[in-house]
């Protein structure tokens, strides 16, 4: 037997940003061979971040990370760790003929051309890859066979998938390297793993976190390991990037499915973990007789002779339900900020619950002093709107001020009555646009990026002004239905309540009758289902796509479901009308980039 | 031989409008018919429109769309056109049991999981069909074998590929139906449709237009038609959807290559063609030994006797490159509008080209009388400005009105000076929202789209204000560079001078420099390079995603290389980061729905 001690690098990677990774990369070596680790491993493409889309398909991006692993095998080489091996996802693209008549027989499958010839392939072959670092060259690589293509996934579209299984013999054990969809897929490379006698079974992942997952992928890692027979690592990304935030929570269960080790949830770890693998009986027994489609490659046949205690099982304390939640928030938002380059935030502070909730998130995230709240009260706010928003203000030490909107939208009246007749809805609209344009005035003066507080009830039903209430470059309640709004910010007082804190939130802004205050005695139940049943509905119709006649069996009310339904199918068009002209145009002269948000990769950093 | 006279339906069909797309089938249907057609076809997805993207995971559409078929059958029977074979392309579903065992086996190769346990299948398996209808039946039905995942199209995540050939017997001629991708596909479904015995191969298309597509489809058509080695008819759709427009253009071409008849471009169209088919040794020899993967179903084994002329072939007009561009944005915008449910639109009117020429677009597409031009002149609108938009609106005869921003804008700077000190940037986007904000005034009081008038090389390079001139539902030129803005200017007053009519655009709306006007003296070459160049280089870098040392390649100087792709990169950060809250945000509680703009399905239809 071999004690191999494996380390997990569970890392925070930012898209395009090559050298800012690779440093992030060898960093964690260094510290995870300082705490005597055999093995070191990193995430799903964790040197160009997660995920790539478009850039995949720009050849100067796949170039530069191609040549960026084989800088870092060299750098890991030079900064004294050549002799543990690493093993890093990365990007990079078909290179021998075999795999491109692979890539042929696959085309003919199911996709498309392409301008450059090639029948079924995005342009230039990218693969989503992992590579093992050792003694300061690239021994051996994998590319990801499974290649997910539906929910946040794009990747059939942007990768060409790989075909032979890795079996990397690291200190004399045979690892196997997968990466994510890999280990979702029955018949996958699991079966061809055990088949060529594999002792690990590594898996790399870029995993986003989803409510209410329950804990399918420790169930998933159980039974593939059982599959395999041997025990079996998931090491994660966490962060923040863009509109989804990987949550980390990297585990590693034994053959028998036993759980020996978890790592934290959204936030960085190093899980170190002591494996007893590599019996004289297990492991490949002759490379040369190998099932088809495996590659095996000898990195290391002996681990140094060592002499030390077995390290105890680490598992980090697990979040509560709604905790997750929260923490999910809080981490998306700093990253966000964070990886566009802003160091504050701004917001309108209307005293009601949406913004007091975005408020809190902000502060927990980036801290007080980084976050600009403003109240912008109109003629027809309450003195409660202004009451509680200086509630709130106090609470939390934001950077507070007042900015009063009547004067603007008194312009907007008087300048446009030779012109038109404004309807209420325009007018009511022109004070949420007035808000906004106060808001990016700040924003442009002072380099805020604005929060939109909009949540994800209202947006549903349209009940939302676009160029208003919608303006902002984040809306980290997009997701969040009202309901959770409140039970968030009763779970975030509790806890503060429970530290000895003060609650960042108001009491008067959680149990309020809901408002907009566009008009005098306005109440969002005017026009709304309660939001209990709004909720419900909205979770069945949107969030499950079921048809109406499955509401209907689902028990909910003919006159409430063909109310939401409605509202929703005109919120869906009213909002795609008006969506910004940038997004949706008439003419296809070239193909869209459909380009990660928060890029670091830029063409200049190619000289 | 059999003379078998082909009617090729080229309509308009909408994306979710069900009832109204086979209402469009009916009455094409007859009036082939009445011209004598032996079998009449329909493009793509004519029942449901084309591309209908995340409504193929809802099963309630999916039921909708096999519904409709079963009643079109039943519909076109009790026209009195049962006898007449239709061909139609729809959304259906996996349903065999044999399909489903190939389905697993696709699923296996590369895509993902599915929520309901089918491992990598979207869900409910939905396909992209074409039925032949007879006799008040659907008596015959193809899955679309090859779907394609890239540019515009995310077929493969939207749709279960199919696996036989069909080949319909009608009038005793052998017909191979075929949708689409499966046509560019090398060993795709031709190579067994000639070993099938077809005599003619039938193609449906959604097939949308592109600028300087040459004419690849025609030479595509002429190989693949000597490959099946009989008659190939192409048929595509027409009309705007979204962010596409299919420009019809269907063609016939002999079993040699020989171009027979060419449809209408940018318009519906009815094709008659009479094709000389079936001579006693052509044909599926014996339908019991066809090769595997082929479906042999007799629809009709003669044709009526008749006595008639033989049609001339036809061939429509063919229009010029910018031709082509000003349909194609014509009918874009027109369908937009129309689509929507609109009547009208909105825009600002700078006295600029890039106004004047949508607003020309607008014009030509809806009618003087469904277009308001806005003259929203501020302290710094010089008085060409002024005049060139009156100008305008005295030429095309639009609605026309002026609203100055001076007091709007006066009163934000005031009301703002408490909170915060306003920066040059500010001051300039303050003017460009305040506009912004009236039109949505309007829009929201008199019920106009409102147009967006940036055009490409101004949006590449964030050269707009984001809440102020990129405000508005349809942005026209979009994806037309500044230089083509000017070519298609002159070529509309050239096509209206030839005509005897007065030319839409004033002159000095397209001799003078170009200016936002949004501070004393500015031009646009103050922040750009000359647009000659800056739209040379946005086609290598945007359009071809060219890298840094592949511009060098292609001849630009180094300085113009980085200035541009600086700009873009900067942009693309800056554009993404302030993308309205709504597209943007941190947790992935659910899936998101990437539902068509202009959708018309709605579930309170299905009652």
């Amino acid at each position: 037997m071999t004690q191999l001690r494996l380390g997990l690098a569970q890392v925070n990677a930012t898209v395009g940003d090559l050298p800012g990774n690779a440093a992030l990369v060898r960093e964690r070596a260094a510290a995870a061979a300082a705490a005597g680790a055999d093995l070191v491993a990193f995430p799903e493409m964790v040197l160009t971040g997660y995920p790539v889309e478009d850039l995949s398909l720009r050849s100067s991006f796949v170039e530069a990370s191609r040549a960026c692993v084989q800088q870092l095998a060299r750098d890991l080489a030079a900064d004294g760790l050549g002799e543990v091996p690493v093993v890093v996802g990365y990007l990079d693209r078909v290179t021998d003929a075999e795999t491109q008549l692979d890539v042929e027989a696959a085309a003919r499958a199911g996709a498309g051309r392409d301008e450059r010839g090639v029948v079924g392939v995005p342009k230039g072959m990218p693969q989503n890859c992992a590579a093992v670092l050792h003694r300061g060259q690239v021994v051996a690589r994998y590319a990801k066979h499974h290649l997910p293509n539906y929910g946040v996934f794009d990747e059939f579209r942007f990768f060409v998938p790989g075909r032979d299984l890795l079996v990397a013999r690291i200190g004399g054990v045979d690892v196997a390297v997968v990466v994510c969809e890999d280990l979702w897929q029955d018949g996958g490379p699991v079966e061809r793993a055990r088949e060529a006698g594999a002792e690990l079974l590594l898996v790399l992942n870029g995993s986003p976190w989803e409510r209410d997952k329950d804990d399918t992928r420790l169930a998933l890692a159980q039974r593939r390991a059982r599959e395999a027979g041997c025990p079996l690592a998931w090491l994660n990304l966490v962060g923040g990037q863009d509109d989804l935030v990987f949550d980390g929570d990297s585990l590693v269960v034994a053959a028998d499915g036993e759980l020996l080790a978890r790592g934290a949830q959204f936030a960085e770890d190093l899980l170190l973990v002591d494996l007893q693998l590599g019996s004289p009986t297990s492991g490949v027994a002759d490379p040369q007789r190998l099932p088809a489609g495996v590659q095996h490659v000898v990195v290391s046949d002996a681990l140094p002779e060592r002499d030390r205690p077995e390290l105890p099982a680490a598992e980090r304390a697990r979040l509560d339900e709604v905790g997750e939640v929260w923490a999910a928030l809080q981490l998306g938002l700093g990253d966000y900020v964070r990886k566009n380059g802003f160091r504050k935030v701004a917001l309108g502070l209307s005293g009601g619950i949406d913004s007091a909730l975005v408020a809190a998130i902000a502060v927990d995230a980036l801290g007080p002093e980084a976050v600009t709240g403003i109240s912008l009260p109109s003629s027809y706010s309450s003195q409660h709107s202004r009451s509680d928003a200086d509630d709130l203000a106090a609470r939390t030490g934001l950077d507070y001020r007042t900015i009063p909107i009547a004067p603007m939208v008194d312009a907007f009246t008087a300048g446009l009555s030779d012109a038109m007749r404004l309807s209420p809805v325009a007018e009511e609209n022109l004070q949420a646009r007035v808000r906004g344009t106060t808001l990016m005035a700040l924003s442009n003066s002072e380099g805020h990026l604005v929060l939109a507080t909009s949540n994800k009830s209202e947006l549903s039903v349209g009940y939302s002004t676009l160029y208003g209430d919608s303006v902002g470059g984040y809306a980290p309640l997009k997701d969040v239905p009202k309901m959770l709004v409140w039970e968030l910010s009763r779970w975030r007082n509790a806890q503060a309540a429970a530290r000895g804190e003060v609650p960042p939130i108001p009491e008067n802004s959680i149990s309020k009758v809901p408002s907009a205050e566009l008009r005098p005695g306005q109440t969002d139940q005017d026009s709304l289902p309660p939001y209990e049943v709004l909720d419900d509905v909205l979770e069945h119709y949107v969030v499950g796509a079921e048809g109406r006649s499955e509401l209907l069996e689902a028990g909910f009310e003919t006159e409430v479901v063909d109310e939401v339904v409605g509202l929703v199918d005109r919120a869906e068009w009213k909002r795609r009308q008006f969506a910004p002209g940038v997004k949706i145009s008439s003419v296809a002269f070239g193909r869209d980039r459909r380009l990660p948000i928060t890029t670091h990769w830029r063409e200049q950093q190619s000289r």
